[in-house]
């Protein structure tokens, strides 16, 4: 099926009151394009909550800093509107706006360098004019908040955003990211969104790689290396099954596998999986959560033990 | 006409969605109840925009920080009842939550004592749980954002869920609150929530006074004080008609005027109306807010200047 392709916040809320009036559903599965067979099991999973679907195709300039790979986060949108082609039923709706962040008014003039000394700010920031940022602020903080401090509140703020515009009952997230999705489900459980957040299992290659748009940038070597993650993860799981209980030495091990292989460590975590707070004896519902950089590409990856 | 009376979130939002699939439109008038003539001018304003009328009764403890008067702050939901059974034609429901942040999940043990040195927080968040905030960083920097650093966290935030509850058409603030109203604006802008915000005109007593909830609190003698405010407002409006445009000397015709009553100031700023920002020079479009303690009362009350 050939999904409609919709460009514009105010058409796409049209479209979704239109079907809305008629008493159908709305599933939302946002991605920022790049589609690989990780989304495809996301918009399988929405399938099943509501009649309708509808995939956000939008690289999101408020979740990456200055610093990070905004402009070479790959993109492939006809490439993207085949596999949407090649599900069973199809899609309904590919929302694929050009600029979120345009409200069609005069960009504010900034007066430039008057950025506080290290000050982290989002690739937006450089544009003007959007200044509403909504935090999780307890979630937030650890993790891959750390390591990218504008992130999660890009995230939380474009999917806000996402949310008013094609006002979903369903939205589908990966548990691939852990971190963002229980932020979302928080997020919408304080705001009062009427959406359902469901969270949908991880998905890996055959070799055991988590799916990512960015392993696209891994060189072969760097491929063959970042098995080390999901190895390693697996090994963690099946120690806690043989009775191994204490995270240091758990979260040590899976550390010593990916240094071994040639990953930089960003983080390994041993956390509560919904306060997202470290634990330091294994107990019932913990998730390992890893972020290491292979070469220049960062991955992130976890297992949940319960 | 006697207003329906709501207090549970579903409920709420249920009753929009049938209005709303009847065709019916929904407009908002926030208030922290205790309704006096400027919330009914709100209702006035909404009832212009909207075919039915929702009023929110709620003193939010989210925008109040802990050494503030939520405890104090006046409250008499029967003679609001009264108040709002006079309006002609009334309006069609009274949404009084008991608590909004109550996502009926056990509180979350927080350590007591870890609190930051010298870290401002809200009511709400000794209570625990609820950690998602919403922040207009620009807009809310000035004039109150600086004496009250968490009031338009929580201003926008709390706005942000009776919007997902009730999802309104339209909402009506007062332009009493001249920095919240353009928060609110802004966050609905950034945000891209379908809720068209109005601006409703300021109303004061036959003695000038701008209407507030918390003039019951003034003193006879006080309350007379008080009066320097709306005064000096004035006479900065004429003196400006008559060709004073440099702003330094307006604003400090006001702050005398207020202290030789015996006012405290917090602030008197000469902004912009659109972006809030200190302007020198009289020019079109500016406000001139004020806000002042008056004994333990402090009152705000501002002057568009166009």
């Amino acid at each position: 099926m050939e999904p409609k392709i919709i460009r514009n916040k105010h058409e796409m809320r049209n479209w979704s009151r239109s079907m809305r009036s008629q008493g159908k559903t709305i599933g939302l599965v946002p991605t920022m394009g790049y589609l690989h067979q990780g989304h495809l099991s996301l918009i399988t999973e929405a399938k099943k909550h509501t009649q309708l679907i509808v995939v956000s195709i939008y690289v999101n300039p408020g979740q990456f800093a200055i610093n990070e790979d905004l402009s070479t986060y790959p993109s492939d949108f006809n490439g993207d509107i085949q596999k949407l082609k090649s599900i069973p039923n199809g899609v309904d709706v590919v929302f694929n706006p050009k600029n979120l962040y345009d409200y069609g008014v005069e960009r504010e003039e900034k007066q430039p360098g008057v950025r506080k000394m290290g000050e982290i700010v989002s690739c937006l920031e450089d544009e003007g004019g959007h200044e509403t940022w909504i935090r999780v602020e307890g979630l937030e903080k650890g993790m891959c908040g750390k390591s990218r401090p504008v992130f999660f509140r890009g995230v939380a703020t474009v999917v806000a955003k996402l949310f008013n515009v094609i006002e979903p009952d369903v939205a589908v997230f990966g548990k691939k990211d852990y971190q963002q999705w229980r932020i979302i489900q928080r997020m919408v459980r304080d705001l009062d969104f009427a959406v359902k957040v469901i969270g949908s299992e991880l998905v890996r290659e055959e070799d055991g790689l988590a799916m990512s748009s960015r392993n696209v940038h891994l060189s072969p070597q760097e491929r063959e290396q970042a098995l080390s993650i999901s190895r390693s993860l697996f090994e963690a799981k099946s120690a806690a099954k043989k009775g191994k209980n204490i995270c240091s030495e758990l979260r040590q091990s899976v550390i010593e596998s990916i240094e071994a292989a040639g990953g930089k460590i960003d983080y390994v975590e041993i956390v509560d999986q919904e306060s997202l707070e470290t634990v330091f004896e294994l107990k019932n519902g913990v998730v390992v959560c890893v972020a290491a950089w292979f070469g220049k590409v960062r991955l992130i990856d976890n297992m949940e033990i319960s």
